[in-house]
């Protein structure tokens, strides 16, 4: 049986070389009927992976830039591999819509180990179990969606309690948000799976204050490990706001506790004026 | 008086539109006669200004992939604007040698205070003062390069002595490396010019393992302020090293102790067989 997200993220080959056909879903949308960031990620990935066309060789480094939101519906993937390397792969990859790039990326592809890090074991935080998680998740109603938003039904996110200030409309204040995150089919993740886990969760800079929606302009992914089975652990921190705009890093944990993957990302806000 | 930075960065428009012709030059050379990874930023950040053309627009934004190392000599940097906007715009610009792409960038250029961040104020590591970094850094050699490179003629990098391990040969295996840096001529630094301060110093992995060059796949730069005046504070540290894959994390503080820039890169390395 293919999980949602496998289906969800699918991707044929079309008219023209390199090109790839896809269907942005409605399951992946959040706010205003816009696709998720990280859900975009992952079918971008995955025709970048198909483009490639080589065994064992996975998207570890992305970064993508946000042109104009793209809508649900039927999308393009042009894919152009800049260099085939011996131990790691360029390739230059848009998403079109309507004739227009949406959102425009770069992407390393190279192979990836599941063994531990060589240097730099990062522990995973100190976060409440997944059941507490999720019953104090389902206490809130976000003010920003009026509930659950549509992926929901995909994926589970279940927020450490310590950091859900912002779903009641009374951010922490502390710029961190920690989360248990899981397919709801629970499908294991795999490295397309974190290329989506990098950015999945609710703007952090909402447990800071609330504004209106943070558009990315810019989101760097590396994924690091193969995942091993579990759910995923998810910290997700603003670092500074300045000037209209918000650096926000993440790191996911597999279920043995290795970071296998990070993002950092800028994105655009204004601070509401001071009370 | 041009200082040698803007000479060495100059872009004057070339035969197409949206083209620049520069010239890779000497002094921002390091082992094997390529130019400095952040130089190049500096200079295809240049060309994406002069193509944007509007006022007090910078880059705030750089991800640049590295397809093959450029050499010194003629160089061509062919931008496109992806998106006008009224905050920010984004540009793709690559750098193109003997008819191949070497370096593919996507940038975001926007407006950039002087003031203090919103949120998140990041304080500058505690290091020796400059005088006592300069001298600490004179009285080591490194055997990576057999003494100075070409490129400290144009900049200035003074060495924390507690992180000058790998500049001896022994690296003192906390994979961080402090410097103050400032342009040998004193010319102050611009929001150009953090685009080369954040990746100017050496792998931050040499203080961890001495290992063969290391390569940058992919390098992510966040330009967050106009800087103050006065020398530089950067800090330089690795965070996993994986599957052959070492990401790193680059912070610099301005004169008046504001983080004013940020990068995160992916870059290619063997660990050396543990003894």
């Amino acid at each position: 049986m293919t999980s949602l997200f496998d289906e969800c993220t699918a991707v044929r080959p079309g008219a023209a070389d390199g090109t790839f056909a896809t269907e942005l879903r409605d399951e992946f949308t959040i706010v205003n009927g816009h696709p998720n960031g990280g859900y975009l990620l992952a079918v971008m990935g995955r025709a970048a992976v198909a483009a490639l066309g080589e065994e064992d060789r996975h998207v570890v480094g992305s970064t993508t830039s946000y042109i104009a939101p793209p809508s649900t519906g039927p999308a393009t993937v042009v894919t152009e591999v800049r260099r085939r390397g011996r131990t790691a792969s360029q390739l230059h990859v848009v998403l079109v819509q309507d004739d227009e790039p949406k959102v425009e990326g770069l992407m390393t592809l190279a192979a990836l180990d599941d063994g531990p890090p060589a240097w730099g074991h990062v522990a995973p935080p100190e976060m409440p179990d997944e059941e507490t998680c999720r019953a104090a998740t389902r206490s809130h109603r976000s003010p920003i969606t009026g509930g659950e938003p549509p992926m929901a039904r995909v994926v589970a996110q279940a927020f450490d309690p310590a950091t859900l200030g912002w779903a009641s409309g009374a951010p922490g204040g502390g710029g961190e948000m920690r989360a248990w995150l899981r397919m709801a089919d629970d499908r294991p993740f795999d490295p397309l799976g974190l290329l989506f886990a990098v950015d999945a969760l609710p703007p952090a800079t909402f447990e800071v204050a609330m504004t209106g929606w943070v558009p990315t302009l810019s989101l760097t992914a590396y994924i690091r490990a193969r995942p091993a089975p579990g759910p995923l652990r998810v910290r997700f921190r603003v670092g500074t706001i300045a000037t209209g705009r918000a650096d926000e890093t993440c790191e996911v944990w597999d279920g043995a506790d290795r970071l296998v993957a990070q993002s950092t990302q800028l994105a655009a806000l204004r601070m509401p004026p001071a009370p």
